[in-house]
């Protein structure tokens, strides 16, 4: 059987996702679309709307055929690891092909772009030690580094946000010597920052503003939605309570901010250069978590690092967790959902497979307490008759569907 | 000037407490009434229905010349550790006599059981000890080692609270060589712990009850109390949005314990034996604050013992900053209200005073971090706009009245 894998985080799952897994499917002539999602935390540093269960049912429901998780580890990270994680996931379950949406849409310019990268990968560490030494912070020095590399030669503008992942993907597969095969389909229509819906597909952000907006699912919404999304984002609402937005995190987060010591919060991922001074002060002002974004906002940090670093507060993520994690060489498959041909592949590589997969966070699911820490944090704001069987979710079996 | 001291908590001031002034005030002849109050938190493991300022203004307004805060090291501990501070910033301020309200009503029994105690405290250490050999736990050892030693003897019922603070008092003021003389008054009508309003002279407890189920002022409550505590009440609650009950915490809590580690959780004052486990498995399925109380509950430990645990995961005091803070030997006079007969008293042992006294919790305030992190837990659940406000009285001089 011949795989091809998709990196998604279906937040929701749209008419764009629909057009990228048509294409997919086209252009690679696979048996099996296998696709990494991020859990209940996004890569951007934000609650998904609705549950990793939900969306992984948004996804088979659609025509994917298997959904693994990608580990909250590498999830909730800058471009280059979350890329990292997830071709390594890919890589594990052998798929040959990943097929990833862009503003650009020319794979040779990607493949060229990472080419030099590894090329010049010398000269570009000098770029780096140079600008540090001129007083520059690490990741503007990593920056006017690549500029130096690739200086006129740069076909592909990498301010988009789509293009800076897929940059990072096409340099791990080949970093993965070429075992997976690399394809672009180009975004259409909305672009990734659009705020707004004009068409019948919308960005994933200008859904969730309409949606946070209104509180309710409206006819222009549904029209960027296939029915099946509709209907699973109008039942988690009325069945769970809500959908998940930073705004409803803010009292807890605000708690913890407020009664934490400096030296307490600077265990925390992220949480450095000094900024849990800035944290605790800008707290003691704030009204909502937009406000204490705009007051903690600096040049010095972007809005998604400011993101992630609030995702960690939340779920008590620390420094020396995320460093062990990362150095462990295990990186295990948890299976969300699959269908009858997922199933059917998953068989067919088992004995090939070097990680061990699981069906739920049951012991031995070597990520079981973060797992639990991650789930608890994220249900926090639902009712709380409601979230023991919420949570419990993690422990059942991954959703089936029967093609 | 002689001044006479009272040990309280307001919460909130009632009927029983005018009898318990007025009485104070005919008894010792004092020219000055000191009050000792509780700040946010309270004794036995509860926030105040309304903040301390509030409850400082109904102590004044009442015919309290001077509030002075038990700091929370002291105020939310078992009774004796209670009753040290107390009686130690007393006797810091020069008072004369200390009068408190008990369900038995006779000083010269309270006396005697104290003196027994000393003369016999060989004897009990070593009943204690015997005890703990046996296998018995701490506070059970201590209890029997106390019974071993009063029995035949006890004229006074330690069931009754009251009557456990009063004799914790007392001991304290013979540990002081007599500088402050006690006396008691018989609590008439209600029993602390009744939890319905019958008369005009409700127990404090029962009236919060009515509150929290009426969520509003009532005839029947405002039966029990004087005319300015239900003005400040319902000042209080129309203006700062609502009182304050276990229940609005338990979100916060809730979130706290279901993120942090065993090893987070047991650095936290009071949490101890194991109970960490506990306290993470309860929380799964607790659907309320009154809930998760039931679930943890057991023979070992006593209502009053959970709610302080719960107060200290929530202002995150752990016990090494209890430690350092009980071993230090600052104890500094924090002035909330006083009237014109307050300040003058201030003035008059001014000069003779070892402590340093604040009338606001500025550097150089020994306490004020501790101090400003119990405050930001406690204003926590009101609306985030007025919580910058609140938390602000904290920097602000004293409330003053003029007689």
């Amino acid at each position: 059987m011949k795989a091809c894998g998709l990196i998604v985080e279906y937040n929701p799952y749209h008419n764009g996702h629909r057009y990228h897994l048509q294409q997919s499917k086209q252009q690679t002539n696979a048996d099996c679309i296998v696709a990494v999602m991020s859990g209940n935390f996004l890569q951007r540093g934000e609650p998904a709307i609705v549950d990793k269960f939900t969306r992984a049912k948004m996804a088979i429901n659609q025509g994917v055929d298997l959904v693994v998780e990608l580990p909250y580890h590498y999830a909730v990270q800058h471009s280059e690891l979350f890329a990292k994680g997830a071709v390594a996931l890919l890589e594990t379950l052998h798929v040959e092909h990943l097929v990833f949406g862009s503003e650009h849409g020319q794979i040779e310019d990607f493949v060229q772009m990472a080419n030099l990268q590894y090329q010049y990968q010398d000269t570009y560490e000098a770029y780096v030690k140079h600008f540090l030494q001129q007083g520059v912070r690490y990741p503007v020095a990593n920056q006017l580094a690549f500029e130096s590399i690739h200086n006129d030669r740069l076909a592909i503008d990498v301010t988009k946000p789509n293009n800076i992942l897929g940059y990072q993907y096409v340099k791990q597969t080949i970093a993965s010597n070429g075992k997976i095969t690399p394809h672009t389909i180009q975004r259409i229509k909305s672009q990734y920052h659009d705020q707004h819906i004009e068409q019948d597909i919308a960005s994933a952000t200008s859904i969730r503003n309409q949606l946070q907006q209104q509180k309710q699912m409206t006819k222009l919404i549904e029209n960027t939605l296939p029915l099946q999304t509709v209907q699973l984002l109008t039942y988690y609402q009325q069945h769970y309570g809500k959908w998940h937005f930073w705004e409803d995190y803010f009292p807890l987060l605000h708690h913890k901010v407020l009664t934490s010591s400096p030296t307490e919060l600077r265990q925390i991922h992220e949480v450095r250069e000094g900024i849990e001074h800035r944290l605790y002060h800008t707290a003691k002002q704030a009204t909502s978590f937009q406000d204490w974004m705009e007051k903690l906002k600096t040049k010095r940090y972007t809005w998604t690092s400011l993101q992630r670093m609030f995702t960690h507060i939340l779920t008590h993520t620390t420094k020396t967790e995320i460093q062990s994690l990362l150095a462990s060489s295990v990186l295990p498959i948890r299976v969300l959902a699959m269908t009858n041909i997922g199933q059917t592949y998953l068989r067919s590589i088992k004995k090939e497979i070097k990680a061990p997969f699981f069906t739920s966070i049951k012991s031995p699911f070597p990520l079981q307490e973060s797992a639990e820490r991650i789930s608890n944090a994220y249900y926090g704001i639902q009712d709380p008759h409601i979230q023991p069987m919420m949570r419990n979710q993690e422990y059942q079996q991954p959703i089936q569907k029967t093609m």
